[in-house]
């Protein structure tokens, strides 16, 4: 490790990303194409998933140049799909800024997330170790994204749904580009194909643990500290891990308690919600979903024989199901 | 060639094509995201681009198993703007059936697009020579595509453009996908850098040709003879090739006469504008310019020694250019 101290060997390499991403040479015309995408790039993204693939293709000695292609490739990717999500779900603002279809429209927002995908695929080509590995597990994983990202809509338009349909929606939304973050690294550090899994496995847990977690802090959370609007998913009655256990623990009193809800204004819903899901143990449940995850993400990292960097991913774990709340 | 014939070999390239896009093992769950996609790919498309990349992969003796995934792949590719254009664009039509977004909505169209594009990728990467250049190729053609794309939004919302630049908006919308098309061809048969620029010269002179010719038979043609609706670009009040030679020939006669145009009806107008761009040669000077992208493109086959697939490839463009008049 470069720097004693976790935190900032993170916040290192998350600035190192946004240094890389800064210096892909994007083009300035046609501006309304480029421009829009400059503006996604230059939002407040965490940059989790470089970091991840970082963190793992460190800890088998990969060239960290081009563990920064795979890193770029995995962040524009992700950043191609909250800009469509966004126009989908018509979510307005990301990041704490207007969303592109917000500050321009619909087909701006279109075409640059179509930008976004191109230039990730573009970064990916640029790895010169297992090119071809790691082209189809970055489009696997991208097409698995799409298929979360359908099963989302789905489930939005008030599909009838279980607990495990709605885990196996957030494994292929947020599991699957977590995994291929994790994969990459090992990919381009020329790992064998179980190791490359258990590493793919590591990401997926961590990212189940980590859309739960997201579920719970869209109630829970300090509203200052999330960069989306607390509340929203409450607000548009977007079925969460919460409301599932709560449907599937008591389906009479949940229908009740949520008519009850619809009538309060938002921030008491807000605190009515968080009463019934704490006095209930629905929170507890939903903790310890995102626990179980975790362990299992954890199980997955006994494949990195060095004990140092197999902590530092225990401690990114950590983090991140302890972030901001 | 397989056939004595042209337009059998052709229909012979375009059925194969067909039956590898139907042997593409597409997932059927979920179904709200792969119907569409399979609708796009049932639709009724001219696989021009992948016989293109035939045509030229077989002029070196390239493997036709190796040319039918790079063809796919730019089928895909092709398909995934159609699909997203006509989001943008609000064309309800498409190759004689409804577009996505008018099947179903907007964003099953948008994700339908984006699933498109990775089994694009995910076909590419079956190549199994040349692999890193062909993806490097086929997504510098993707981001030039909507850099094209851009262009014409920016054109149809009322830009004042002279013709150099709608060429260049054509040139690079529809060029660069014929372009990559042929050039992969090249790629595939492990053709030198050279080689492969004039293959994609070829391509990209035969698009433009294309375009142009497309915006005549927009006015010109049948309506039966093509899919999309007939004088729709002349509905939309959209920039064309026609429109803009019109303008720049006599800009204040244009401006009376499209004015006039406008109060007529559809059909009337259509009439009205077809008189006019003869009587004034501007269909003339059209047919010109798509004539001479099409001598371009005729030049950029020297790189073929063998005789007669230069002249298969000049019959394609041939083709191409007389269709459906």
């Amino acid at each position: 490790m470069d720097t004693p101290d976790f935190t900032e060997h993170i916040e290192f390499l998350r600035k190192e990303t946004d240094k890389a991403l800064n210096r892909l040479s994007i083009s300035q015309n046609p501006e309304s194409f480029y421009g829009p995408i400059k503006y996604v790039l230059n939002g407040k993204g965490k940059r989790l998933r470089p970091v991840l693939t970082h963190l793992v293709g460190r800890a088998f000695q990969a060239d960290p140049e081009e563990l920064m292609h795979a890193g770029i490739a995995v962040e524009l990717l992700h950043n191609f799909t909250l800009v469509h999500d966004d126009i989908m779900d018509r979510d307005d603002t990301r990041h704490g800024q207007d969303s592109v279809h917000t500050k321009w429209n619909d087909p701006t927002a279109i075409l640059a997330g179509d930008g976004l995908f191109v230039l990730a695929q573009l970064a990916l080509g640029r790895i010169k170790s297992g090119t071809v590995r790691a082209i189809r597990c970055f489009n696997e994983a991208a097409l698995t994204v799409c298929e979360g990202q359908a099963m989302d809509l789905e489930f939005a338009a008030g599909t009838d749904i279980r607990i495990m349909h709605y885990l196996e929606m957030i494994e292929k939304k947020t599991g699957s580009l977590l995994g291929c973050a994790g994969e990459l690294g090992g990919i381009v550090a020329n790992q064998d194909e179980k190791t490359c899994a258990s590493l793919q496995s590591y990401g997926r847990q961590l990212g189940i643990a980590f859309q739960i977690q997201d579920d719970i802090l869209e109630i829970f959370s300090d509203p200052k500290s999330m960069g989306k609007s607390l509340g929203s998913d409450v607000l548009s009655e977007k079925q969460t891990i919460l409301s599932l256990i709560a449907k599937k623990d008591n389906a009479a009193e949940w229908e009740e308690k949520s008519a009850e809800a619809k009538k309060l204004n938002i921030q008491d819903r807000l605190l009515f919600l968080r009463k019934y899901y704490e006095k209930r143990g629905i929170r507890l449940k939903a903790d310890l979903l995102a626990e179980t995850a975790m362990n299992e993400a954890h199980k997955s990292l006994n494949v990195i024989l060095s004990e140092s960097h197999r902590v530092e991913l225990e401690e990114f774990a950590t983090m991140i199901l302890n972030r901001k709340k």
